[in-house]
């Protein structure tokens, strides 16, 4: 390992060179941490909807070229200088979303979003405004300040979190968030209570861990709406209690109708992990008056707007929403690593997948199959 | 009073004959209370914009005839059977939102929205389905379970609470509706805290009361948003710090982006007092990143709706409402009543005009005057 500290690194990383193109497996240049930076060799990462949606060029803040993956686990090569929360050897997870304790943000109590780095990772750039990926001469950006797509990939030091070697990277890669965005929804950020009615839209890897969640909490009915039908065995292994496909309601019944019915005046807690702006209103509608929320966790297309009526809120429901669940990396995810080893939260069961960096496109391809909850790749395969 | 009691009183009230039209002052029969019934003699009632909503006809639900009013104030006549929370004599005011203590909501001790008799009065009739209002031989509709607009009204006994006698009518009955609304949406539904921002739009009685309640809760920067210049010395009376007239700012800037600047990243509460949709989306939007938490507290337009980005609520903002400030009217109104008397609470600052039961019309007119925070009716007068 220290043959390569302080110098530049080639290894494979899987470059967006345009938007909706495929990525191309290629050598990068990585340059070694500066101050405050981490180097991590990534041995495992997931793929998910987020990387598609950047790669396709819907997203008005995606810029080309670019590394992207933003779920990764591996081990710390190499720190710059006064990096002290982890160290070479480290088995660590990357954070899209820092934690850096100090900002108004961390300090406030109230929401896991650090801002210490939103502007420069926003940009696709480290925290002094320059990229450590070099390919064919040209600068290559981050992404979401964690570029795993890449065998090593340079963070800054508030955006990784150090986790108990005990835990397969493979595994603890997923946690770096889908996992823990649903499973934070429900626990975090909903607070889902003992004997609460929950409806859960979307079980993908997002839904199927706000089931978790919700059943950690001990939820009353907990419900799964997918139009897939195929969800109805996911839901269930994953301790949902009903399920109902909207797209084979009788004519004329909306699914806010149905869930309202099925709960008696509607759910506690609703949780939109499908992103369609239409969903989320269903979502809220679906909700007891009086106090039913609705956490909205999916990332709508650009330019979508949700809409409802007022009267909605003025009768009592709540609308929020979160991102990666709510928790905060440095500070919550390594209890979450402990509750997977110790069997209280399923990991093993998402892996529907698995490629070599070399199949990374096919893992987007595998991502459409309603089969598939997620691919992890091996950078190192 | 016990000449009364038993039989049918003749009085004046003002009757709603059709929508769109000015109000009759005339003769009404109000039968005698049935079980579970009070029969109130109202001495004072404000007259709020949702009288003038329903009054217009824009009201999907609104039905006519109709005796109008939801912020009464008088003196119980006789009771019937079964009642034990009020007895002849007691000062009382008339609760829109009653609190019968047993249903889903009053036990869920998360929601005034009391359900017990939603449907009747929903129906303009008393829970038995029928009304104790009769005019030229036609029976006449109750409204809000109150109607106010009448020398004797009869109301639900969860419907109505008990208060001291030390507050005049011409006071207790303002905390019917409006100064309940705002004092409660900024202390309870939103339990505004000290140090937090806070920006309310629309300064007539609502938003005068948010204020109210966000300098008991010791807010920082309270600052009131009203296309009326007027309401900045209205606002500062209450205690409001800062006023912007949200029509008078440089081109391109939109009041969200200034509440921003002003409150370095966003208020932590805002409140929507205008029942406007569009403000409503500017006041969820003027929120800070990560925790700030709009309420909605105005009624909007029928088939309006609201509408934002779902990333405002992705990224912490919370959207929600109340109905009478989420206060129970049972349980805290009579506090409410005690903080007046002890001088806590401003009441008297909101009449700005007074009229007899004969000039409510011109009460209705002088509503849309922007110098009329409260025009109080003596019923008796």
């Amino acid at each position: 390992m220290a043959d390569t500290v302080g110098k530049t690194i080639t290894c494979k990383a899987a470059i967006a060179w345009a938007a909706g193109e495929p990525l191309s497996v290629e050598d990068v240049e990585v340059a070694p941490p500066k101050a405050h930076e981490v180097r991590i060799e990534i041995y495992h990462t997931g793929v998910c909807h987020t990387d598609a949606y950047t790669l396709s060029g819907k997203d008005p803040e995606g810029a080309f070229p670019v590394i992207l993956g933003h779920e990764g686990a591996g081990i710390v090569e190499s720190v710059g200088e006064g990096v002290t929360n982890v160290k070479p050897g480290d088995h660590v997870v990357a954070l899209y979303t820092p934690e850096c304790g100090e900002c108004k943000f961390c300090k406030s109590g109230k929401t896991n979003l650090c801002g210490k780095i939103r502007a420069t990772q926003g940009k696709g750039v480290m925290p002094d405004g320059t990229s450590r990926f070099t390919a064919r001469g040209k600068p290559i950006l981050h992404f979401m300040g964690t570029s795993t797509f890449s065998q090593y990939t340079v963070v800054a030091d508030i955006s990784v979190v150090a986790v108990t070697p005990r835990a397969p990277t493979d595994r603890s890669c997923l946690l770096g968030c889908g996992i823990t965005t649903g499973y934070g929804a429900a626990t975090v950020t909903a607070k889902v209570e003992e004997g609460s009615n929950v409806a859960v839209f979307g079980a993908g890897c997002v839904g199927l861990s706000v089931i978790q969640g919700a059943v950690k909490n001990k939820a009353g009915k907990i419900i799964v709406v997918d139009v897939n039908d195929n969800k109805e065995k996911w839901g269930k292994k994953f301790g949902a209690t009903d399920f109902v496909n909207p797209t084979k309601l009788p004519q004329g019944v909306s699914i806010q109708e149905k869930l309202i019915e099925m709960t008696d005046g509607g759910c506690d807690y609703t949780f939109d992990c499908t992103g369609n702006v239409g969903v989320m209103r269903a979502a809220l509608e679906a909700c007891h008056k009086g106090w039913g929320q609705s956490i909205v966790i999916g990332v709508a297309a650009a330019g979508q707007e949700i809409s409802t009526r007022p009267f909605q809120l003025v009768t009592g429901r709540v609308w929020k929403g979160c991102a990666f669940g709510g928790i905060k990396g440095r500070s919550q995810l390594p209890s979450l690593v402990e509750d997977y080893l110790n069997g209280q939260l399923k990991v093993d069961e998402f892996i529907t997948h698995r490629q070599s960096l070399a199949g990374i496109n096919t893992a987007f391809e595998q991502m459409k199959d309603g089969e598939c909850i997620r691919c992890v790749v091996d950078t190192r395969a």
